[in-house]
């Protein structure tokens, strides 16, 4: 009997599944549209039960989307809050894998801490023990970490909601359905599809989109830095991904800062490991104590 | 040959010092106002010296105004850092008293961290694992606390400097001389009473600066609540002693948050120890491990 070593990344459109043995050599990965959250499960455990011999254990990190209770301590540890996702509002996560793979170790964190705990592994924040790490996409998230302990809080942190002072010239009302023009309202992939008409990505470099972007974005990290004081903020999601927008956004950091943080645009990074973090991350939740 | 414990609490204008048993049993208190750093130190160690007997030795816990670095694994700890208070740049606060008390145990920590701490054993906090701490002064500061463990982050917590949104009607500059209208260049006492021309404890009860104070203060507490996950914010300092404040500040981060955070006006309490929070913090400083 061996035992595996399994990685899963749940994302609110994918799911990726990463299968390693015990030295940590990748043997395979696959990935699946995120559809309702029981044939989910059903199809990361098939797979996962078609690669392995009958009798094999397996140690399971996972890397999930929001909100989740990770409190392992808590009644309803590994259960789904409210979230606008169709049919996951309430779904305990844990309590079905566990119908697969009983007794199994499972470790459970979210998606933004895990791909936090990815850099700091393996990626631009190795050696560190206080780092956030930004997820720009269609929302915005955080995952951060404290002393070197992953911080959770009385739920996680949903920093996308955080406040932020509005450009002059924007008279956007924001996407939030909740606070309108909070930081993910007026700075998330989304948002900008909303602002300007049409997708981020299809905006040309020139766009003064980018610029504002750049700005709104210094801003929420100017907020991480004065309320953590990281080593390094990193960068990830796919609005990140735009090619001058980490330079825009360090320049914009710097002009508010005015010199008073010791963080400067240099130790904003882009994530090390692309967007792969997630996956490799959700796979070093079973390398920690917690 | 007994051992004391001494707190001291190093303010920007006033220093508090206590001396007890090992027991916690208070033995005396007195408060000096801060000079010069030499003179300040010499103040308090002589002072300390007066009341034990030759020979007796004594563990220290300070709480000081910053920024300091706080890291006992930096090269430059117990050493201010560059701040407009004239003759503390780079002033060695540790090596300075070491010249009184050469080899005794000292704890330093920042005042509002000390505060926090001081809550979590005595006050407000007790019991719990991740609280924020916030003195609403002449400046605005916060203290944190995750997953059991201080924030400092690579300096500390300097969350007077987040940005936030601006009052419509608000025309005001901001007092801040590096970020001009950042949370505290809007919001501290001395904003206030930049602003409306009189000191902020002045301002009658139905004056509406007091509203705009409660929402501004919403704002920054919702960027520790999104950012921390914490059970309860605290506030402290002599702005939130206005009797009102924390009753409007409750009813705006309802407002603000929307219903989407766990966080609600009812966690945000005034401080238990009121104004002994930092010396009663400075000595709980030696009854934790760091």
């Amino acid at each position: 009997m061996m035992t595996h070593v399994v990685g899963v990344e749940l994302g609110g459109t994918k799911t990726v599944v990463a299968i390693a043995n015990r030295d940590g050599i990748l043997l395979e990965e696959i990935r699946f549209p995120t559809v309702s959250p029981r044939e989910t499960v059903n199809q990361v455990c098939s797979w996962i039960k078609s690669k392995i011999t009958a009798g094999d254990a397996i140690e399971m990190g996972i890397a999930s989307f929001g909100p989740i209770r990770v409190d392992a301590h808590a009644d309803d540890y590994g259960r789904f809050l409210a979230t606008p996702k169709p049919g996951w509002s309430g779904f305990s996560l844990i309590d079905e894998i566990e119908k697969y793979f009983p007794k199994s170790r499972i470790e459970l964190e979210t998606d933004v801490n895990a791909a936090l705990l990815g850099e700091m592994r393996h990626g631009v924040a190795m050696g560190m023990r206080d780092a956030a790490y930004l997820t720009i996409g269609t929302g915005i998230g955080a995952g951060i970490c404290s002393n070197g302990s992953l911080v959770h809080g009385t739920l996680h942190p949903e920093m996308g909601h955080i406040r932020v002072s509005r450009h002059p010239d924007d008279t956007f009302a924001g996407t939030c359905p909740f606070h309108g023009d909070c930081w993910e309202g007026l700075a998330s992939g989304l948002a900008m599809e909303k602002r300007w008409g049409k997708p981020a990505h299809t905006l040309p470099n020139d766009h003064a989109g980018w610029d504002w972007q750049a700005w709104y974005l210094a801003q929420g990290i100017l907020s991480v830095v004065a309320i953590m004081s990281p080593e390094i903020v990193i960068l990830g999601g796919g609005v990140s991904q735009f090619p001058e927008l980490r330079d825009k956004t360090a320049h914009h950091l710097d002009v508010l800062s005015a010199g008073y943080f010791t963080f400067t645009g240099d130790d904003l990074q882009l994530a090390g490991l692309g967007q792969r973090a997630g996956i490799i991350g959700a796979m070093e939740l079973l390398n920690q104590t917690r």
